[in-house]
């Protein structure tokens, strides 16, 4: 496995690859790697010839009251996971390669970024998509791929690279849980033990959600109050809980189209996502 | 030589040129080409293994009161100009290839079109950046050519490409004059013979310009007043005129930095814009 630094190091390890006729995996990361990017990485190794991972923790996806300076960095596990899972080459490059000087370019997609995190997290998604396009050209994948539990952020991705005719496909992996369904993210680190037996009520809601909803409760209202009781009882603070169309991303009173159920709450200090998808005809769930 | 109308034909067209080792060289057109945009497609081909040229008339470039609707269209003549310019592929899209659904997904550059047309003519540079963005996708250059006629658009696009780290050189190609030095634009053919006579006013207002900065002039206010005289003596009326530091595009309020001179003008209802780089140390400059 190579580590590179440099735009120019990875694109030449990238052309190599492609000149021996292999097809590019990409799996972008800000690091701090858990089982969700293991298992977008396994997912890219069944698909691809060459597996490139970007770690990069993307200054202008923050904004300025959020853990940007905290984001936690572990480079050194992040390779030997890396190396374990059979990645060709981990992408790391310093803040400086990426942004040499002022960025005055943005890709911004608008109306899917204008609810959910969009609205709790202003420029965030703008930062996501702005810093995807550079890398998409960096490393130029055949396939990127994306985890469910960023929801939103997947919608968001998989449009633009359809508006723009970027030439690669957009791969959603299902969300990994812990044991007891906490659904994986590098910010549970930031839990206490108490705060984390508090933060599994985001996943416990979404299956109360579930039940709900094949007991046949169809209001997005109700739904929602139920799951902000949950939330609320197990000592969380709710930020958001909504019921939207799972393509459009827009409210819907109740569930008359496929429907992601999305809940950003903050325990303690630290701010946790998750959700669920809810297709109609037949009724299933992804959770 | 091919003339292609769907994404899947020239993706196809360009791959198979790439597989032959050629390199790929692009001339993004609106169409209703003249001597300008040959003297782009010869640049293309004197250092381009395959040259793509594409012809489309984008309409989220043009403003609700513009000239979508009758911008000329005149696909036969040329591709047949093409065709003589040992042109490879043309690929001439529908609006509904391009578009097939609302565009949600938008690339800006800051600052540098806060300015000139940018402030004339609001969403037209986003349109620009946005459809080459998805030209740039679709068609894969190695090289792509600009005029600078365009200057603005030309230091936009650089900065995109720099910006997002497209994989690929932006080539900016100087003016082509007609014989009384009207620089040579498709919307030229807008113009009655008597506005046709008036319309040199912008390139006499320039080289006017170039002689006071040759005699000591270095007053951004002063030049562009004897501008402005010179236009509206022809019966002109300026939209601006204005003098912008090369890069930045900031205004200056005197020469002390390489520039931009950048005027847009009236000539009836045609709108009509011309410029001139002055560089110093040693002062020379491209008209």
């Amino acid at each position: 496995m190579q580590l590179l630094k440099t735009i120019e190091e990875i694109r030449a390890a990238v052309a190599q690859a492609r000149r021996q006729g292999k097809t590019i995996g990409f799996v972008p990361t800000m690091g701090a790697l858990h089982a969700g990017h293991s298992s977008l990485i396994q997912k890219a190794r069944s698909q691809c010839g060459c597996i490139v991972v970007s770690i990069f923790v993307n200054p202008t996806q923050f904004g300025p009251t959020e853990d940007f300076g905290h984001y936690p960095r572990t480079l050194e596990e992040d390779t030997c996971l890396c190396e374990s899972l059979r990645v060709d080459c981990v992408f790391a490059p310093s803040a400086e390669e990426m942004y040499p000087q002022k960025n005055l370019t943005w890709v911004d997609v608008e109306q899917l970024t204008a609810g959910l995190c969009g609205a709790s997290r202003p420029g965030h998604l703008r930062g996501v998509t702005t810093v995807c396009t550079k890398l998409f050209h960096i490393v130029l994948p055949d396939k990127a791929y994306f985890g469910q539990k960023d929801a939103q952020q997947a919608v968001v991705i998989r449009r633009m690279v359809e508006d723009l005719n970027f030439p690669m496909e957009v791969i959603v992996c299902p969300t990994v849980r812990e044991a007891d369904g906490l659904a994986i993210s590098s910010r549970n680190r930031y839990l206490s033990p108490e705060q984390r037996r508090q933060a599994v009520c985001l996943y416990q809601a979404l299956c109360r959600c579930k039940e709900w909803v094949q007991q046949g409760t169809i209001s997005s209202r109700e739904l929602i109050e139920q799951m902000n009781q949950i939330v609320s009882k197990a000592g969380a603070q709710a930020e958001y809980i909504s019921i939207v169309d799972s393509r459009t991303l827009q409210s819907m009173e109740s569930l008359t189209a496929d429907a992601l159920v999305a809940l950003a709450c903050r325990v303690g200090t630290t701010r946790l996502i998750d959700n669920m998808l809810i297709f109609l005809n037949p009724l299933r769930f992804q959770i």
